[in-house]
């Protein structure tokens, strides 16, 4: 068994069309790498109810979730109130935090500011020598800014937190349609069940028509389901295998 | 009250990390261009039940319900039945599009292929002039295919069953922080509560450092909003409006 993830992408500017999220493809991306198997995505507004419902969800449901977005000093910035509502548990302001920002900030400290001081009662901080404001983590859930390089070099800080044992994965790309070679990819499944396979037509390359993919955590399970599949093939249907 | 809209975004490879999803984004954009309010995003794997248990909420909650991907000949693509499964739906093969494969594929018409004629029971086809297969609609539930280009050929041809009365927007870009004028923010949203108001830092662009952006659907509340915020903003804090 993988370990599971799930991911919530909070923010109006996404479901408006104004931004397009990028967050997920690189967590979807870095999460397979390590191992971990994203089992949904769900992007919501900037409401707290809301928040607090689809994250106290995905915490039962899944061994980590990552949430992007939505931490901040404006009105729009709800998401540690929202995960805090989700959990009962209270908003508190972090000593740690606090005294970071009158650090640096002196003066320039307002009410506004500190608000990106507030953590959910007991959370802990995570990647704090990194940068101006940390992870906050609190039970299973990791807190990230939306900002994609903000959030990617974070993420880099603590990843090693979540590797499992790896994916392998084949490409194979054929030369015919899937409407040809459905009937062997089934014929594979029913020999490798647990097999990931997938089938991907591919509309504008001229050099194949389909790439299909083989994955397993069991390079041995792997190898002969690959072999397995392409003995089913024809001669002519391979363009290329990586 | 805007039409609200719900998208499901369906299939292992964008959870897996090895495609980007790009049609939530286009959705997202041409659906407030319409006018309609998108609420919720969810990526979900291939599996029947879990389909079936998304679409089947999303159509309860929203007035109309996209999803992309899962459609084809091969044994990944169960969006068809994952609905018809939520819906407590059979599955049917619909004659006209069995009968446009067999004009279109004569003797390669197969059973992987038939597959792309089944449609939950009592389903309706639109877009039927455009391409090969059409757009299957349910309930209120918008069934497009995953590929990019082809669903948004498909889109356009039926998106003016869905305009509602148009967003209006103003961007202003602001050239001191998020911390400096979430005072002047939270007193724009107290006096104009309607208002649709968001705030988004920009760490790499000199010119300023926020772009705020103000929407409503009553242009002259936009209007006024607007001036009451531009009056609250110093001087010299203005990049530009758009």
């Amino acid at each position: 068994m993988s370990k599971s993830a799930g991911i919530v992408i909070i923010g109006n500017e996404v479901l408006s069309g104004k931004t397009q999220d990028t967050n997920s493809y690189f967590l979807c991306t870095e999460l397979r790498q390590l191992g971990v198997e994203v089992q949904k995505i769900s992007t919501i507004p900037d409401v707290i109810e809301l928040i607090g419902h689809e994250v106290a969800a995905f915490s039962q449901r899944f061994d980590f979730v990552f949430t992007t977005g939505g931490v901040g000093p404006t009105h729009d910035d709800v998401t540690i109130e929202g995960i805090a509502h989700g959990f009962g548990l209270n908003v508190v302001r972090h000593p740690d935090i606090e005294q970071r920002m009158r650090q640096r900030l002196g003066a320039d400290v307002n009410e506004a500011r500190l608000r990106m001081a507030n953590v959910p009662e007991g959370a802990e901080l995570l990647a704090t020598e990194a940068l101006f404001a940390p992870v906050v983590k609190i039970r299973n859930v990791y807190i990230f800014p939306g900002i994609p390089r903000i959030l990617q070099e974070r993420f880099h800080t603590i990843k090693e937190r979540f590797r499992d044992t790896p994916y392998f994965l084949k490409n194979v790309y054929v030369k015919y349609g899937e409407g040809v070679i459905a009937t062997m990819l089934n014929e594979v499944l029913a020999k490798f069940p647990q097999l990931l396979l997938g089938s991907y037509p591919m509309l504008d390359i001229p050099e194949y028509k389909v790439k299909v993919t083989l994955e397993s955590k069991d390079p041995d399970y792997l190898e002969r389901a690959l072999q397995s599949f392409l003995s089913s093939l024809p001669d002519d249907a391979i363009h290329r295998i990586d």
